[in-house]
């Protein structure tokens, strides 16, 4: 047990939510959980992370409200349609329509504020190259430059002391293996929400991107999948 | 004349507007600029940002609103006194109140962002390694490691093509080298805005470190101050 404190970056999916029970697991506290307001289609899954953060008693929970509906080009801020039922072949090949630009930097940035204000000096993230290899900064080799910058860029690191580290315990891990492990931790999946597409009550989809990836995981594991889909 | 498009970060004040005026010298075009409403004390330097697009031409001028206040920690954002009549020494001394977290990382973040969109690849900043030497996000070595971290984070670099570069044209140089630089562009230093703590007429104070440090720059540089101080 660590007793470090860290912050989680927390999308109410479910890596971000397997990433918090792992930090947790590992004796990192206080907590602090990080959910970005960013234009997003729907608002399920603010609503799922602030679920997620109370049931995993965090001792923050900040919804930041960023605008990149602005800068536009995403399926998952514009009203480009969402791609369904593609077969898995067709959705690893090059970067997906829902890529939104530069992201997980903008998300990292905002979590190293916060880092700096709070002076901790550990961030999670779920990020994960096996799954998602199409998005750019999702890959380890983005994570490290990240961390380097970020040892550069704050007062704590001038003034002295550990450097910052950016923490990704799913970056290797099949969805399978996330959903293993977050079972294994007592991760209570119903929370968590993934579909890009629901419908008005929050159900999923059952046929975008995320949710073929999500079922074809629980499938994998060996995991009864709690998801509630429409059809 | 390189003819190549250009996102400039433009806050107002004297260093980001001399910042824009070389990208228009060495012939980028179009221009592109960006400012952050971040929930300043005040807006005059939002004002001076738009005022300046236009008198320079830029394509196009967007202010993205970001909410650094939810972090604290800081003289431009909370309401802590903004400090004044500090003597120079005192000035140059560690890290200024006035500093907010990670501010040019989540700026650079934005920019990086647009420029994905926008399918360029120079991104202008009118850091400053002299005269604000306290700011650990004004220092080369932070440029470069973002530098870095940008070429893994977008699908521009994925697909190939020539790396993004950060320029900083003004890093080695001192508030007076900028100002002359600036002068002789014919850059407009009245449209400029610096002070931390202006009147309600948006006069500035005179007294803040930002105003001391203007002062001096023009007197050293030999350039008639055009600024309108509230005494």
């Amino acid at each position: 047990m660590c007793g470090n404190p860290a912050i989680i970056l927390s999308s109410g999916g479910i890596d971000s939510t397997t990433c918090l029970a792992i930090a947790k697991h590992e004796g990192f506290s206080p907590l602090y959980s990080l959910s970005f307001d960013y234009g997003q289609r729907h608002r399920y899954e603010l609503t799922a992370a602030a679920q997620i953060a109370k049931a995993l008693r965090v001792a923050e929970h900040r919804i930041i409200k960023i605008d990149l509906r602005q800068f536009g080009k995403s399926a998952l801020t514009d009203a480009i349609d969402v791609p369904k039922d593609r077969p898995a072949a067709q959705m690893s090949a090059g970067i997906p329509i829902t890529y939104v630009p530069a992201r997980n930097t903008i998300f990292l940035s905002y979590a190293l504020a916060w880092a700096e204000v709070l002076e901790l000096r550990d961030i999670f993230i779920g990020v994960n190259a096996v799954d998602y290899s199409g998005y750019p900064d999702c890959r380890p080799q983005f994570i490290r430059a990240f961390e380097a910058m970020t040892n550069l860029a704050t007062r704590m690191t001038v003034s002295g002391g550990r450097s910052l580290r950016i923490h990704t315990p799913l970056i290797d891990l099949t969805k399978a293996q996330i959903i293993r492990r977050g079972a294994d931790l007592g991760v209570d999946y119903r929370l968590t929400h993934s579909c890009y597409d629901p419908d008005e009550q929050g159900r999923a989809c059952g046929r975008c991107d995320s949710c073929l990836i999500r079922k074809r995981g629980f499938a994998e594991a060996g995991v009864a999948d709690p998801t509630v889909y429409q059809s």
